[in-house]
């Protein structure tokens, strides 16, 4: 029997699909599951994902390295924020970062009662998508979004980790929205980049000079690593 | 200044947009909102949708003639289902009409608090354009979807609508939900039928034999009315 393969485009709309057996991947292109996919890939050992601002600080107040970023931009006060490239110091390597972000630790967090939460991004497409097909699991692919509002880039990665399990002929799909986003994925897949340009968070981030970021965020396989929640910590599966 | 016209994928995700200011636009392809266009064409003269089987059985009841459909198939012991054919019948003329269906009425009752409601289809997808960039308001197209999830047929009227409006330069767009359907249905505009032939309502439908109907409610402008909500009843607004 094949198993099936979901998109749900919001954290919103999460609660409305059945999940507590389902492994869940959740998806922050620009940037939170970037950053952290890029993270293990660079050495650092685990990632606390936390939601609020308030238990990030509190982090931080025992010591803790703690990035906190927030429409966009890291939160005044904190170590790190939200760019891909701050999370390849060779300073990070063996170290425990916490980590809270506008949507991305958001969705993990709406996620938790899942059988199995791991992260998803570009960077780390064909590994995920190689090893996702291997588990013999119900998935979910669960977009981080905007402010509980579907987004762009979400789903094209969305799209793209579908048409890849797909091509295995292992998985089935009910549901629309995962057929809308292997759509868009085809349409964009030729050139992401400029694809993405009428996006809104392609707007947000442009104002703020992050075109860099975007490219890197957007470019596959460049941080091949499975990054899964044990406990209340993401950490690299092992996985290579 | 520019209005905005922005897609909503799912009446679950409705409340999360401001909307006592705006036009909503409701969207049910298969098959609520082609009937109400279809009924009005033809000469009903009153829509009054109701959300629940129970308060349509009321109406009926004070010898209403009413029509309830749920999961696709007309409910046993009303007068009408949801096939937009039976809207075509001289006899109903003048006539007022309850209307009961899973998506189309559902999403109509979470709009009521809109500034006005009006219904959209392929069948009337020109004229409503048309009418829409003249009224100098925020609007809002909100699809119906299935149960809650999002759905193509709906997506891609949306974007066909979002696409003629976008052609006035009147209309500006924030959420990428209205880019998506834009880029939908410019993919899926050659051939409508075909590329619905993926998705999870057709499947539904095609087993229940309703090929004509489908591909009725795929055919632009057949319908050339702009029905909205005045009170609790829906009117053809006189716009030819």
């Amino acid at each position: 029997m094949k198993n099936t393969i979901e998109v749900c485009f919001t954290p919103h709309a999460f609660p409305l699909l059945p999940h507590e057996d389902r492994l869940v991947v959740v998806i922050d292109v620009l940037r939170a599951t970037s950053c952290m996919c890029t993270a293990l890939h660079h050495g650092i050992d685990k990632i606390l994902p936390v939601a609020s601002i308030a238990e990030a600080r509190d982090f931080q107040s025992k010591g803790f390295l703690v990035a906190a970023e927030r429409s966009a931009q890291k939160v005044d006060g904190f170590d790190l924020g939200n760019s891909p490239f701050e999370y390849m110091k060779p300073e990070l390597k063996g170290k425990v970062v916490v980590f809270t972000t506008t949507n991305g630790t958001q969705a993990i967090r709406v996620a938790r009662n899942a059988y199995k939460i791991a992260i998803g991004s570009f960077l780390n497409l064909s590994l995920l998508s190689d090893w996702l097909s291997k588990q013999n699991r119900d998935i979910i692919l669960l977009c981080a979004g905007w402010k509980d509002f579907f987004n762009l880039e979400d789903t094209l990665c969305a799209g793209a980790i579908a048409t890849k399990l797909d091509a295995t002929d292992k998985f089935e799909t009910i549901h629309d929205s995962t057929l809308a986003a292997k759509y868009l994925y085809e349409k964009a897949e030729g050139d992401l980049y400029k694809f993405m340009e009428n996006s809104s968070h392609f707007n947000r981030l442009s104002k703020l000079n992050l075109y860099e970021d975007m490219k890197y965020c957007l470019t596959p396989d460049t941080a091949p690593v499975v990054p899964v929640m044990e406990g209340n910590y993401l950490v690299h599966n092992g996985h290579k």
